[in-house]
């Protein structure tokens, strides 16, 4: 699901630079200095990532209305196309032809033959669920809620042990991995909603928390190293 | 297409976000704290944006696998449910009765009926052509090529005159912008390729080209405010 794509890029993007940053201003030992550093790098962070997610959107949203209007063109100006059309849509599904006959003279009469087109030949939905907005706030708060939570040890340690904040920090931002590589992995797992094999239900529960738990383990170690590379980078040159 | 919006996401960060901090930094009033910084900070980016990406990519890819499970399941262990799922699958459109059972029948008894569903029940296309690792790239190139281009007059202006720098950057930012907002605007357009009215050929162009030009206005307002905003943020905090 869209939505779930956008949170990732957003909070594993939020995990990785803001930590690598607030872990460069640490050299400043003065955890204000990485506060509002942090803050700051956090704020604009979000609103270009927030943009970026609406104006991947926008981009859908356009390409969806240009193939609609195009469909209706085509529908228009060459109706000896349809019935072709129509059948290059079931061929892959190698159904014998006296079973698509009916359905191809229907659909092609049907006042909803565009609406099929979009979604069976060009494969887009009708209503995306994700509109740009929607999208850009996603990235947004993802990438805003990942950079915030490293930075929370910050407030709390006194202003010259930034070195304490630090180890929090990472302590924190290893937790955060690891909840969210197990959130990842159980959400993805859970919206495939047509299973229904209840005698299975057992062991896919055990299985569930494995592929999890094994989730978790993963972005732990990925983001882990993704960070240490921008906070390796950012110090071999800053 | 799904690469316009990786690409998209990319560019759109790294002409925002490098550009805020490459202008912060040249408050230093060196050109290579800002190059060094900038590069840092790019690459470090980079790799947390391909990550994300990646991330995203290989959550679609479970999601599909996991998805397909399911469906298999369902049609080995409830074929009693497959009919009335066929069915739901053609009611938006509204198609008369006969027409439609001659093909639940045969795609009930057909070997490719788990892909059948795949496709236009859960509208998951079957082999996506975005692997996690393309979107990975994508992304990261992006953001790489986004941020890389407000860094080149550093390269290129002497080591005190930062300002002037700075300027230049400013006007190969608004120039890069406008580029990716035309390029935007006419992939999107070019990718509907049904439109055959040849005889509208003419105006579309015009048409076309109008619409691309408003696109690259859009992207400098767009980008502008926000490498402003953050730029903003970063002073008044950092
Ligand atoms: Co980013
Ligand atoms: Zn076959
Ligand atoms: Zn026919
Ligand atoms: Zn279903
Ligand atoms: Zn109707
Ligand atoms: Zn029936
Ligand atoms: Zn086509």
């Amino acid at each position: 699901p869209r939505v779930l794509s956008d949170l990732t890029i957003g909070l594993s993007d939020g995990l990785t630079v803001p930590f690598a940053l607030t872990a460069g201003l640490s050299a400043f030992n003065d955890t204000k200095v990485v506060l509002y550093g942090g803050i700051a790098e956090l704020i604009a962070g979000s609103i270009s990532m927030g943009l970026g997610g609406w104006l991947a959107g926008r981009g859908e949203a356009e390409f969806y209305e240009n193939t609609l209007t195009a469909t209706k063109t085509l529908i228009s100006t060459h109706p000896a196309s349809i019935p072709p059309l129509l059948h290059s849509i079931f061929s892959p599904y190698n159904l014998p032809p006296h079973s698509l006959s009916p359905i191809v003279q229907s659909l092609s009469k049907s006042p909803h033959l565009a609406a099929f087109i979009m979604q069976f030949h060009h494969k887009l939905p009708l209503s995306s669920d994700r509109t740009p907005l929607s999208s850009a706030l996603t990235i947004a708060a993802g990438y805003f809620f990942g950079g915030f939570i490293p930075l929370l040890p910050y407030f709390f340690v006194s202003r010259n042990r930034v070195l304490l904040g630090l180890a929090w920090s990472v302590g924190v931002m290893a937790a955060s991995l690891f909840a969210f590589g197990v959130g990842k992995t159980v959400l993805v797992g859970a919206s495939s909603e047509e299973v229904e094999a209840q005698g299975e239900g057992g062991d896919r529960e055990k299985r569930g928390w494995g592929k999890a738990v094994r989730g978790g383990v993963e972005m732990v170690v990925v983001g882990g190293v993704a960070a240490g590379a921008a906070m390796g980078i950012m110090q071999a040159l800053g």
